[in-house]
């Protein structure tokens, strides 16, 4: 089925930048210039302005999941200007290209990581590195340039973590929620284990195998398509409900 | 102009998921891992969340503009891991993949149509059918597996129509606003017809050719692009001034 | 590394749309049918209702960041179904399709441009040219159909500039705030040039190479990505801060 001749190098974007300005639209076009038979893939643009750890985790979502070869920009870029560094990342046979800020950590954390440190030229522009440093680095990896020739080794790149829950004396775990989605679903840090129980505030909710297990309205914990526990509402808004954010705490019983 | 070796199988996205949380970003990556060279399209991932109906209006719009041998995943799915079926339809020599819930209606009312019912293994994650049902399964059609083997066949899906409208005694017709689009257009139920009245409340709009036929800031009722009645305001919210939402009862009085 | 067997056309879409209500989609639909193997990009769909300034700002940010012989189609159209025509413009190698309304100003300006009206035959829906009356306009184009095939030539299209900003007699350089982006930066009419100071209000923010030189929620005003002068705040929101907007005056103090 697949035939050498439509080959074509895959460049993923995920930024926070939205559409509205054009600034997608300007790095799409230096991208197609530089390659002409890229596939060019949206990821997301609407990572909240400069949520770092938000674009932490839709690039451990994602980055995995795309063919060896797969080249994904990632720039979400509080620092741009400052002297954090500019990365290109070659990890389990996809290249990620991304600012020094923690953002590109799941591929940082896997063995095979190899780490540069991209130039800046002086005529680039300050505000706008995704433009210009990191779609032509694309396009010299794309266009057959090798990585190790993008720029100078980097030893230590700033790597954040999902923090680890705890283990209480008896046995409970101490977790948190690590992000909520637009479905009001709250991802936490705990991993699955059906039998267990949710505690969060004074409500306690059965980790169950599927949402249609409770009626509609009702809490329920699932174990969510990453691994991690969940906090859902049944056709409804968990969140809401039981006010949660980032951070908010949450406590896994198991019934051993 | 067109050739044989960049014949490209056409895979289109319609979800409820927004693009923030990575689960589109997942599923590009599933597809593009196993159909390398497939043209992977954006339709919309703004449905509101579980809006089964707003999502099933778009497919309507959409799915037969595509050309022959287009796979459209459809996944707005409050049922997700519930006992509601999976679903593959070929129709009008076009794919459609999605839940059981009439979203895919507009396919089945063809007379084309077949369905199957694709089975959900054990290790599918209960709330992610997006990702590990329906794009495996868009995968395998653009791989060259046949339709029939994707699953058994499937006699009863859910279909869901647009109500029509009710004919009065004195040939007024009673229809519904059955979407207010993003510009506040309101549109109906009513099939298009010039030389009527459309009343909605105390207000009676003539149905004209354009926009432009009225001044800035006035209320128009036109024939709109699928051929249905439009309430709009030239350069301004038509839903808004008048209150409309999804079932608002509007009526056509036509003058013969 | 090209392959002129992969040689795609490449359509971009930068429309007021959104994406739910399915005319994007539609218009995807259109085009791939009519060129299966175009390349369609979305720019932007997101533009607030009938902006057309703003529309113009991104066109002028991203029409010439792509490869020579790229369709840019441009709908943001207040005027639809009036008598105001349909444009095709050929400039610099690229081609623009959209609205007479001053939305394709920046390849007009440019000394190559040529222009021819669409005709708009009487079955067209008198509110969707964008599916009716540009996208096939693009598909013509795509598949080789001569330029000035397309219509007849245009003298006198509508273009909209930018406002020039004006110089006092001391030498202060009165302008303009153009738009404010996603992160509450304020782009301004004054050209970059280091140096000087801006006066906004009360408020004289020195221009600076980077968002880096002050401390975070202090505002900066830097050369920004197009060469003119931005007002932001590090890790803030400017145009909170100042309450700028389109319009608002800014002025630019050179030490000279």
């Amino acid at each position: 089925m697949f035939d050498s001749h439509v080959m074509r190098p895959i460049i993923t974007l995920l930024t926070d930048f939205g559409t509205i300005d054009g600034y997608v639209g300007e790095m799409k076009g230096v991208l197609l210039s530089g390659v002409p038979n890229a596939e060019v893939v949206d990821i997301t643009h609407d990572i909240p302005p400069q949520d770092v750890e938000r674009a932490r985790l839709v690039v451990a979502r994602v980055w995995r999941r795309f063919p060896e070869g797969t080249i994904h920009i990632v720039v979400v870029d509080p620092g741009v200007g400052s002297s954090r560094a500019a990365l290109a990342v070659a990890s389990d046979g996809r290249y990620l290209l991304g600012p020094d800020n923690g953002v590109l950590s799941p591929a940082l954390l896997s063995n095979s990581a190899r780490v540069v440190d991209l130039p800046i030229t002086s005529h680039v522009a300050a505000t706008f590195h995704g433009r210009d440093v990191f779609a032509p680095a694309a396009v010299a990896l794309a266009s057959g340039e090798h990585f190790d020739a993008l720029g100078s080794e980097m030893r230590s790149p700033v790597v954040r973590r999902t923090p680890e829950p705890v283990r209480r004396a008896d046995g409970v775990l101490d977790g948190e929620v690590v992000i909520v989605d637009r479905f009001g679903n709250a991802v936490t840090n705990l991993l699955g284990m059906r039998g267990g129980t949710i505690e969060v505030g004074a409500a306690r909710i059965a980790v169950r195998r599927t949402y249609a297990e409770v009626d509609p309205g009702e809490l329920v914990a699932v174990v969510g398509s990453t691994g991690f526990i969940e906090i859902a509402a049944r056709d409804g808004n968990a969140a809401e409900m039981l006010q949660l954010s980032r951070g908010s705490p949450v406590a896994l019983r198991t019934s051993r």
